[in-house]
């Protein structure tokens, strides 16, 4: 396709395996990167090295006033991170729809209108901004808002974790999974404990390829 | 009402307005100001006099960083204010979504889920993020977000400029809109010449009522 999608890009697993597969779709892939005062600023430094491994332009957005009006424990370090089942103390309110309007707003003006986002469903964590209705409905939004139609993409909405590794696989992008971050605690080597960590890792196992990050420990 | 609303505060004439009607209407009300890199700053020192003045709390968000993205003539000073019928030179894409965004956020944070902004349609300036439709669709997309029922509140969205200075003349706000910023060359006393102020001025002139502000001239 000769069109330029802005990938929405963490520096995370998901988000390069989503930055990978933009890459095989469009002709020209722009990453954009929040820095919202995150507790594991690592991850940024990491996507910074994904992209330029992957041969795309970024935009590292400052965007860390979101502290003064948010509290939760992915920017307050005093926060313990809590995953009881409920709404993990880790959601950041509306972080998505934020995400999105800010990647909208830079494909505006670059004339990119597919947004890819690795939003997913099948792992659902609590985040409701993370489901495909909460997607369409962005779409729709954005496309008032500006009056273009923005194709909105979430190619892992329906994958497993697993099914996310076949893909990256298949996309061949482990080198960049290596220097991808997940570690809630900021850790690399991971920590390998943590919820996000335990996640990826079970990824990893139940598609029966081994992880190329380095980890502390496997549980 | 025992309600607690957040208004989108510019410190404009619209958004004062919609300051005192959300005073009016519910028990406890907050300002959210952004500071975007906007080419008149004195608009947000104005807010804060006029915040200060209805004894309501202000949050003012540094979101600058938009202006990595944008590229218009609210905050480039090279860039000449044009309004020639088509988009205006003046036009932030997404900035309503942007900012409702954020004031969402604030408001899930607070619980506030009345959301107050001066938008309107009937001096439609091209600005298609105004639009009821817009809103309508913006309210369905932030409760799918956060899982909230947001009340999202236009109150301007079909009065002129004339009906929305009569309904400040009721609300008793015409001291604030002396305090308040129109002129899109950021002076005070008011350009009067620029689109912002012209149509400012015809709306007080046709409802018969004296702009309090000073202008320099008034054509």
């Amino acid at each position: 396709m000769n069109r330029k999608a802005i990938v929405v890009f963490s520096g995370g697993q998901d988000s390069t395996t989503c930055l990978y597969w933009a890459k095989d779709k469009f002709e020209t892939v722009a990453a954009i990167t929040f820095d919202y005062g995150q507790r594991h600023k690592i991850e940024i430094e990491q996507s910074k090295k994904i992209a330029r491994l992957a041969g795309v332009s970024q935009t590292v957005l400052d965007i860390s006033s979101l502290g003064d009006i948010t509290s939760n424990a992915l920017t307050e370090p005093s926060m313990e991170i809590v995953d009881d089942g409920k709404l993990p103390t880790t959601f950041v309110p509306g972080r998505n729809l934020l995400f999105l309007t800010y990647a909208s707003i830079e494909g505006y003006e670059s004339e990119a209108f597919d947004i890819v986002i690795g939003a997913s469903e099948t792992d659902y964590s609590g985040y409701p901004d993370c489901r495909e209705s909460f997607m369409r409905s962005f779409n729709e939004t954005v496309d008032l808002a500006v009056e273009r139609r923005f194709n909105l993409h979430t190619p892992l909405m329906y994958l497993s974790k697993a099914e996310t590794v076949e893909l990256a696989m298949k996309l061949d992008c482990l080198d960049a999974l290596a220097l991808s971050h997940t570690c809630y605690e900021g850790r690399r080597p991971a920590c390998g404990k943590c919820p996000a960590c335990r996640l990826r890792l079970k990824g990893f196992s139940e598609a029966g390829i081994s992880d190329p990050l380095d980890y502390e420990e496997k549980e």
